[in-house]
C-alpha cells in the first residue's frame, strides 16, 4: 500500500501463473506446454533474425504475420489481431470489447485470469456454475449480459462444447460480444473461426503457445469481424505500438506455415493423451473427457493436494487448484512425452500402492 | 464505431509511430534507432535461445534480467521493473501510478504517447508550455498535480534538464509520482537513477531500443522505490504474466553486461552528432543543443514539411511534426552512421542550393 498508487492497484488480486521452476530434471506437467519442440522451420526463421537488423523496430502492425494467420484460417487480414501472447490479446479484449453496463458472463470454473482482467478494468462479472458434470450449459447464458467469454475446450476441466451449441449461444446473444478462447482447440475441438463471417459479435482467440509449441515466444491472436478487430487495434495503439518483437513475428509466421509439423506433433499429443487416460483409469482415477493437451483427474480415495505433493517429491510437477471446492479433488496434468506420461503413471502407481 | 465497443474505445486517438517502411536502400533517420548493431555478445545469447526450449514459457518475473539491470545501475532487484519495450512500461506507469484526482503534468511539446495513455486510462492531464527556448522550467511544475512525467532529454526537442533541476522538482513534489523517461539519457545526460534511494516518489524509465541498439527486441525498464515497483508488478500480473519472451530476456541480459560495446557505440553516435550539428549549422540551420541520438533543427528560410518531403524524394526519411505550430518549422533527425549523416547533409545542400 502506498499513497503513490492509483486507486485501482489497491484492489487488484493478480493472476498467479503455474510456476516455472529453474530446476533441472523435472517432469514438468504443470503449465500445458507442448512436449515436442517448435517447428524446425520456425527455428530456422528465428535463426535468421539474429543480426544487425535487431537495431531497428519491428513492423508495428505485424502485417506479414497477420497475413499468414489470415491465410491459414481463410479470413481477411483485417479480421486478425495479434498480441504478445493470448494473455495480452485477452487483456485488450476485456478493455476494448467487454466494458459495458451489464456484467460479463463466464463459468465459475474456468481460466482464472478472467476475473483478474475484470478487476484491472473495473468490469462487473457474473460467474455461471458449470453443470454437475463440469459442462457449460448454453441455456444459462441466455440472459442479459455485457459479453460472454469462456475457453473451449474449457480449462482446467478440458471439456469441449460442441460447435452447434456455440452457434445456439450466438443466436441467443446477437447484441453482445461472445469470445471463444480456443487456446486448446487444436487438440480435439472444432474451431468457431468458421462462424465469424456469420456472427459479427463473435471473436475467437488462439495462442501459439500450445499446439504450435512456442510458449517461449509469446504470440497469440484473435479473429473476428473487422469492427471488433478495429477496437482491439485502437486499444493496442494506445498502449504499445510494437508488441511483437522481430523474433515473435518471424517465428510465428514460419510456425503457421508448417502444416506437417503441426499435424504430426498434435497427433502425437493426442495419442499420448489417450494412452495416459487409459493408464490413469486403470489406476482408479476418474478422468473428465479431454479435448485438450491436459487432463483433469481425481481419485476416489486420495485428495488432489496430497497426490500433487507426493508427485512433487518425485520431481513431477502438476497443477492443483484449491478453489472452488468442487475441483479441489482434481489434478490438472499436462500431456507430456511418452516417457513423461510413463514416469507420471509409474509414480502414481507407487503413491497409491 | 460499433455497438460492441467499450465506451472508452470511441474516444481514443491512438499514437502514430514513425513509419517503418519496407523499402530497401533508405536512409532511415526517422525513429531514433541506433545506426550501429547490437552487442555481439547479445547476438550470441540470442543465437543460443534458438532451440527446443522455446516450447516452454519464459520466466514470468524476468529475474535474471532484473538482476543484471540492478547490478548495472547499483540498485536492488526489487527496485527494477521490466516490460515489453518502454512503451509498455509507460502504459503500466500511467495505469498504476498516475491515475489520481489531480491532473498529470507534462510539457506541451514532448513524447506524444503521453496524452494517448491518459485517454486510455481516463486520466486528466495539463500540458505545461516549454519556454521560448524549448526548455522545461521546473517552477512551472511546482503546482498541485497527480503526477509529473517528461523525457530527459526531452523529445523531440533533444534538450536536457540538469540533474540539480530534477532534484529541485522532487523537493517541491514530495507527494506525487515524478517519472523521468530517460530513453535517450545515455547520449549526453546524467541519469536520475542515482536519486531513487533518496526520493521514494521518483521513477526513472529506460529502454534498450536506443543506446543498446535492440529496438527489434522490445525491452524497457523502470527503476524506483520498491513500493512503486510493486504497483507496476500488480498491474503487469493482472495484464500479462509473461511479457518478455525468451529472446528478449537473454538478449537484454547480454546487452546490459557488454559495457565495452555500449561505450564504444554511444561514443560514435555522440561524435557523429557533433559533426552533424556543425555541418547543419554551416548550411544555415538552427539546431537545438542535443543530448540525445537525434537533433531538432530548422532553417530560417525553409519550412520543415517542405524539407522533409524533399529529403524523402531522395530516399532519406526524417520525422516532421505538424503540431503544435511552433515546432512545425523543425525536422527531427536521427543521428546515423558517418555515411548516413554525410548523405543527409549532401542532400540538404542540394535542396537548399
Amino acid at each position: 500500500m502506498s499513497k503513490f498508487w492509483s486507486p485501482v492497484v489497491h484492489g487488484l488480486t493478480p493472476y498467479v501463473p503455474g510456476e516455472q521452476p529453474k530446476l533441472p530434471n523435472l517432469v514438468k506437467l504443470n503449465t500445458n506446454e507442448n512436449p515436442y519442440g517448435p517447428s524446425p522451420k520456425a527455428l530456422a526463421a528465428l535463426q535468421a533474425e539474429v543480426g544487425d537488423t535487431l537495431r531497428l523496430y519491428p513492423d508495428p502492425g505485424s502485417d506479414r504475420l497477420r497475413e499468414a494467420i489470415a491465410q491459414y484460417h481463410q479470413v481477411a487480414p483485417n479480421q486478425v489481431f495479434v498480441g504478445n501472447g493470448s494473455d495480452e490479446v485477452l487483456a485488450h479484449v476485456f478493455h476494448a470489447l467487454l466494458q459495458h453496463d451489464q456484467p460479463v458472463l463466464f463459468p465459475d470454473i474456468t481460466y482464472s485470469f478472467y476475473p483478474v482482467y475484470c478487476g484491472l478494468y473495473g468490469i462487473q462479472y457474473r460467474q455461471i456454475p458449470l453443470t454437475d458434470t463440469f459442462e457449460i450449459n448454453v441455456d444459462d447464458y441466455l440472459q442479459s449480459n455485457g459479453g460472454i467469454i469462456f475457453p473451449n475446450p474449457n480449462a482446467p476441466t478440458s471439456r469441449i462444447l460442441a460447435l452447434a451449441e456455440i452457434e445456439r449461444l450466438l443466436q441467443g446473444n446477437p447484441n453482445s460480444v461472445v469470445v471463444i478462447d480456443e487456446a486448446y482447440v487444436d487438440f480435439g475441438g472444432e474451431s468457431a473461426i468458421q462462424l465469424v463471417n456469420r456472427y459479427p459479435q463473435l471473436l475467437v482467440t488462439h495462442t501459439l503457445s500450445k499446439s504450435r509449441s512456442l510458449a517461449g515466444l509469446r504470440v497469440g491472436f484473435a479473429i473476428g469481424h473487422p469492427d471488433l478487430i478495429e477496437a482491439l487495434n485502437r486499444v493496442k495503439d494506445s498502449f504499445n505500438s510494437y508488441p511483437l518483437d522481430r523474433f515473435a513475428q518471424s517465428g510465428a509466421i514460419a510456425a503457421m506455415q508448417d502444416q506437417a509439423w503441426f499435424e504430426e506433433t498434435r497427433a502425437r499429443v493426442i495419442a499420448n493423451r489417450e494412452k495416459l487416460v487409459a493408464d490413469m483409469e486403470a489406476l482408479g482415477f476418474e478422468v473428465l473427457p479431454s479435448a485438450a493437451n491436459f487432463i483433469f483427474a481425481k481419485h476416489p480415495n486420495h485428495e488432489g493436494a496430497v497426490l500433487t505433493a507426493a508427485l512433487r517429491e518425485r520431481s513431477i510437477i502438476v497443477r492443483h487448484f484449491k478453489n472452488p471446492a468442487r475441483i479441489a479433488p482434481f489434478m490438472r496434468i499436462t500431456v507430456g512425452t511418452e516417457a513423461q506420461c510413463e514416469a507420471l503413471v509409474g509414480a502414481l502407481r507407487e503413491i497409491l500402492a
